[in-house]
């Protein structure tokens, strides 16, 4: 568990949930004590973030070797242990939240977190994303469906940041719609320019092996749009976030960079 | 996720939740309804045991073609559904309970049984076991180790049962402790049966094909004790347990016929 998750990794999905906080209201208020006090949701989303990542290595999915530029959990230790360290760290992850939630005195909105959490990480989330990503293996996919598996598969859990933090922070209706659309938006541009880094990235930026992705026969970004027009469509939803956000003043300037990295990002 | 929750399977977690809670106080008045408010509880336990069984069914670990009777999830929808089917079955235990959580006027009760499944399903609990069961096969092991291999794999969350339901009920600090007692006697025997009717058992009876574990140079109480001796320590522990909640009265019994199941049933 400590070698994949201290391994490194840009940990955006924690950002996110402390940007989104900043954004949406007072994160110390809400969340019972300083920003610190949102530590347990930050870690709770990398936690599930890195289980995904090291079943999603494994010989029965990706069978990639590197990961963060070092081996991956099921060479260093095994396929079973890796197995396992997944499955230990999904357990961790909703235990960093409970135990949050048991030491205050105002658990509702950890508990609201816990539900946005288990629904965006299982099968109407990523899960559910993972499995439509093999079965769609080889197959011709079209815009529609190839959104509908990344809004699945990393959509729900980077919208799932978002709306945590706004949460904690105690947001109202109409600001948790706002970080909402800025979620949908951010997460999708996150996964073109994954797949353009994909076809144009090398071992030494990525941490992995570059172009696999697309040897493996998925659908990805570019190959339905090409280079262009990928790079084009990640501007224009970025562009849309921005605008979400533009309302709530500068307390959102951390979630609008966080747009500008995600698009103009090299790894 | 049907397949294998509906595959049939003992329900003993779910019962032994129900019968903790009747044991302990006022099921009704805790969880906040009827009995029937246990239900997510005694439904998320199940779930998290049918996730372990479809990851502990996997090539990596047993690879068992048969469970309940039935083929194993990876041989009906393939490998990495399979790790996916229990991943969303994790997630989706956890969803109830914070559902609940989220549901009622009272949440502390549900908060610590969500404490206490997480740590029953994660690194100090199933999925250490798991590791250490992986770790043990075909070294020689003692009595020790064999306890706390045990303890872990299948015991924490069967304890957890058992503490889950008492948290529901609103059970007092020395029920508690009769109640976690009883868990940890009765989780040790449930296993040491498990063990003899690996020897012993028939396919029709199990579900799987018998003699798996010692064929594959698994360490069991049978192999340590002889049957005879394990047949003898299972009824030492089953009366360890029923001395525990002898206080409880009238209450206890059903927790009192579970102990006694468990150790005369032939699957």
């Amino acid at each position: 568990m400590r070698y994949s998750v201290f391994a490194g990794g840009k940990r955006l999905r924690p950002i996110l949930v402390l940007a989104a906080a900043e954004a949406a209201g007072d994160p110390a208020k809400a969340a019972g004590g300083g920003p610190e006090s949102l530590l347990p949701a930050a870690c709770a989303v990398e936690l599930i973030h890195t289980y995904s990542l090291i079943h999603d290595d494994l010989p029965a999915f990706d069978d990639d070797d590197l990961r963060r530029g070092k081996p991956t959990s099921h060479k260093v230790f095994g396929e079973p242990q890796a197995i396992l360290t997944g499955d230990a760290l999904q357990s961790a992850a909703f235990s960093l939240l409970a135990g949050a939630a048991r030491d205050t005195d105002a658990p509702g909105p950890w508990i609201d977190a816990l539900v946005e959490l288990a629904a965006a990480a299982g099968s109407v989330g990523m899960a559910a994303g993972q499995w439509l990503d093999i079965e769609a293996e080889g197959q011709p996919i079209d815009m529609v469906s190839l959104e509908a598996l990344h809004a699945a598969k990393t959509g729900a859990l980077l919208t799932a940041c978002v709306r945590i933090g706004a949460l904690l922070a105690g947001a109202d209706d109409a600001t948790l719609e706002r970080l909402r659309a800025y979620g949908r938006a951010v997460c999708l541009a996150f996964q073109i320019v994954d797949d353009i880094l994909d076809v144009e990235g090398s071992v030494e930026n990525l941490g992995k092996l570059p172009g696999v992705d697309a040897d493996r026969d998925k659908a990805t970004y570019p190959g339905l749009l090409g280079l262009d027009g990928a790079r084009s469509e990640a501007r224009r939803l970025r562009d849309l976030a921005l605008r979400q956000i533009e309302p709530l003043g500068a307390s959102a300037r951390p979630l609008a960079l966080i747009a500008n990295f995600i698009v103009d990002r090299s790894q």
